[in-house]
């Protein structure tokens, strides 16, 4: 039995639009049910070849659906005996916003600007140009290692350099980059921002995004940047001004308290919360033309915004999904294909059904559980014994419980700039890394690597020191000596698969009988499958006629592998 | 390890109250994590005998929060080895609307008025007094079986008769008294309210409403009357003032279609329905004095809501949630203590976390799937297989899910006057109907007993004719020699229970290990368990020493049993 993605027509509707929803299946009959105003209303289903179908207009977005059939109800997470809890309805997303084509399954690279690669050595900042939290930058040579002070600590990367390493880029297969953020701020991570309308000129400024923005279009790459929205930095007129004059109409735009105090990122002073209840802030930040959010749709293709698990108003997250959701709406009036996913920490599932975003970053149902299996223990360093079987629970738990639309397109990843890198938690064990890796590309969603992990880039703290910002945060090794060549070749190959086989791309996720200890599933669109075999420690399993699709080789019987993507031989 | 209801102090609290929240666990160290403003944050927690505690400020409502352990995660499904899911966090409602005290487990009784016992036969509508949908209203003699047409039938009824069958119900042991609508209505069910200010003058007027409300409270009992705010009658003068005058004020109370047709309960047009983004509905059903669920909080002591999951705007149940903590608000700023839960026919869970109601009817998550694992049919006569471990998964389910504060408060029911009757399900069979009963009483929540069930009532029609509404509403047999007074013995006893051990009337739900095919689980509060075990075709137990609570008999070692209420002895 099987419903997916696949299984819609349209795919992604409009509201009011009338749907064709199908079913494989061997059941000849069997119920549509629906949640409408509060009722579950049942239509009768056709058969056709391979299963049921039935046609329904989508009044209601969320639209909430399952099917009832003579052996149970099956929903979003299989079949039950009972009425399953909405929990385990299907969700179906109807009218914008909704993801664009180009990002289902998509490719990622993710780059911190200021430790990729240099283009123009003299726009680097000076040694001790500025204060930070009254002390002075530092200038970093390249080759040095981040210390723990990171926020002070610059290396130089620029735009510029960005676009010279596109060749590199462009060879390892990857279709979109995500920047982190890019506008003028004091600190080299950049999410204190002093002027959204600027690139920062020590990155090169606009016109080294406008090289970079033609230079990927020219190549049919994409651009995705990072929407720092929940919060400014405090050196940002708007908030000096909030701050210095009380009557200003600066000051409503934030959350300050009796004693004086306002409302910050996490209770960090230098990051001041925008209140979105402000028509001010509403008027800058979402409607006004020169809204950074619609600005930058003319060189760049999408958005992934900061914190958006914390964005809302008077200080907190209330109204949370309409400002999100107008966020999304007003970047895709400026670029009707924009992309805008969140940054959300947590469980992803309760914005992701309000029909607010296009994706998330897949931590909590992505990197976290498969970080925590591989490495036993979490990304704070807490020991986290899972196994196989418990870590398919996860996984499927959360692909099962997204709305179908947003299942290939979450931003899905090992590492980034705010979590310790896969290979230092995997303690330099390049053979996990690439199990990691060759997952990450099995699984749905859009694969991103994060810059240097594709060539054994590690971090330069102890294991006993538990922390990934800003160790995870070191410049890429340009010297081609210090990388690791097979591991570059390997991961080159995982993105032609991805890019080459549907399944992996937008294939749905169905579960695939192993060995104990052993994750394995399926992917599988139309009648195509691959399928996947995760085994740490390695494992024996028993396969029908088929190709390894990371080595070429015909496979049948009894292999030994730690992991293997395998594409049966069709059956004739 | 537990945490429930009995675990937070206050277990009600307000919204910006601290509360403390104790964990019962051998771990000595551990974890609080709770969502705030989009983030988990954590909190370490300080041992105390038994168990971990913190006090924590609780500024949110839902207050979403769970433990962290050694061993991993313990949410509202049990321990869980990476962050569950926010569905699976435990769910605390801060702040009004919050279930009175009295409510919790109390025993409930349903009546249908025109149909439990005539007080003044003078009272009766007349064979043909008025017409319904065109055709005369019928007068029915009491012993004669309900027929396909229940909305046109009259049995007479009256709510005299209720004060006359107070000794009887006094007897049995019940606490409160729901009744099925009193209001003036043309239909026998009365869910097409005429006028909400009259108490029906065939039930006897206000006078009789007058003299229940007295006697109930002389005798410290309650009574919880029918809300019908979704829809109203077609015969209701602000609706016909609606159809016949197109610019009166009335006409936006409902929502007409271009095409002159309206909105009405299920595409019922003698039920129009109201539509709450209407300023004068809004006045005349929540906010004025005479609005009924303000004005009636003087002649009872809470309501029900009729298809409360559909109340809304525009025709649909948007803005729902809102229009039912108004409602629960409005009622309890009448009558402080008032209860007002509501007809949630599907899943309560999402409507309950939104906090917005003191409980609902359990049908999703308690008759449906318990009826339907007696019987094998679903409560509209489709073949279901589950079986006992099915069974408990989907109770469990459903009552972890629930907000702490409502599980002792859910209506718990196995018939009512919209199902069939569990006895006619049961196909007679009353070994059955006591196992059931003795489950209802068992579970957590307010066990309600469907007028009639408690001495064997059934229905006319024959099993092959699957419906319950009409013949499910037969009138009550008060001649004893059609009484099973075995069975009346034996809900009396199981009534007494209730009232008298707390690990039953407000005890948490934890497993019961038993063998396969049995249901089993344990209710505990403070120290003291009872454990319940359920066998349709009987089972073999093994058991510590202990009372077979509904005998008296001490028991220990190996028992057969098809059902079995026990306390262990003490473990001295």
């Amino acid at each position: 039995m099987r419903h997916d993605l696949e299984h819609l027509d349209p795919p992604f509707p409009g509201l009011g639009e009338e749907v064709e929803f199908r079913l494989e299946t061997h059941a000849r009959e069997g119920l549509f049910l629906y949640q409408r105003d509060g009722e579950v209303h049942a239509k009768p289903m056709s058969p056709f070849p391979g299963g049921l179908r039935v046609r329904v207009r989508v009044g209601e977005s969320p639209f909430r659906y399952l099917f009832r059939l003579p052996e149970g109800f099956f929903g979003s997470h299989g079949l039950e005996k009972t009425l399953p809890r909405y929990d385990r309805f299907f969700h179906l997303l109807a009218g914008p916003p909704l993801p664009p084509s180009w990002a289902l399954g998509a490719v990622f690279y993710q780059i911190f600007p200021d430790r990729f690669r240099q283009g123009r050595p003299g726009l680097a900042p000076k040694d001790g140009a500025w204060t930070l939290g009254g002390r002075p930058i530092r200038r970093k040579a390249w080759h040095e290692p981040p210390g723990p002070e990171g926020a002070l600590e610059f290396y130089g990367g620029d735009l510029f350099g960005v676009v010279e390493a596109l060749p590199y880029l462009k060879a390892l297969g990857v279709e979109v980059l995500y920047l982190t953020p890019i506008f003028q701020s004091p600190s080299s991570h950049r999410y204190d921002t002093e002027d959204y309308l600027r690139v920062d000129p020590h990155l090169g400024g606009e016109e080294a995004l406008r090289a970079l923005y033609e230079a990927l279009e020219a190549g049919g790459m994409r651009l995705v940047l990072d929407g720092v929205f929940n919060h400014v930095g405090a050196t940002h007129p708007w908030f000096r001004r909030a701050l210095e004059e009380p009557e200003s109409p600066e000051r409503g735009m934030f959350t300050f308290y009796p004693d004086g105090s306002y409302a910050s990122f996490l209770g960090v002073k230098s990051m001041p919360k925008l209140d979105y209840a402000s028509p001010l802030t509403q008027e800058r930040f979402v409607y006004a033309p020169k809204a950074p959010i619609r600005h930058w749709m003319r060189l760049a293709h999408g958005w992934r915004l900061d914190v958006a698990h914390s964005i809302g108003e008077g200080g907190t997250d209330r109204e949370n999904p309409r400002w999100l959701r107008a966020l999304a709406l007003a970047a895709k009036e400026a670029r009707e294909d924009a992309l805008v996913f969140g940054e959300l920490s947590y469980d992803t599932i309760p914005t992701l059904r309000a029909h607010t975003l296009d994706g998330a970053m897949h931590y909590a149902g992505f990197a976290h559980p498969v970080m925590a299996w591989l490495s036993g223990r979490d990304h704070e360093g807490r020991p986290v014994d899972l196994d196989a079987e418990g870590l398919w629970g996860v996984l499927f738990d959360h692909y099962a419980a997204l709305p179908l639309g947003l299942r290939q397109s979450m931003y899905t990843l090992l590492s980034s700039h705010d979590i310790p890198r896969a290979l230092w938690r995997l303690k330099g064990d390049k053979d996990r890394l690439r199990l990691a890796y060759a997952l990450l590309f099995a699984f749905p969603g859009s694969p991103a690597i994060y810059y240097g992990d594709e060539v054994g880039l590690s971090q330069p703290n102890p294991y006993g020191e538990w922390r990934g910002d800003p160790y995870c945060r070191a410049p890429f090794p340009w010297d081609e000596s210090l990388w690791d060549k097979g591991l570059l070749a390997f991961i080159q190959r995982l993105v032609a698969l991805k890019k080459g086989l549907l399944p992996l791309r937008q294939g749905s996720l169905l579960p695939l009988k192993a060995p104990k200890g052993v994750l394995a599933f399926r992917r599988r669109h139309g009648k195509e499958e691959v399928w996947a075999f995760f085994a740490p420690e390695g494992a024996r399993l028993r396969l029908p006629r088929g190709e390894d699709l990371l080595t070429g080789e015909v496979l049948e019987g009894e292999v030994e592998r730690s992991f293997l993507l395998f594409r049966p031989a069709p059956v004739s």
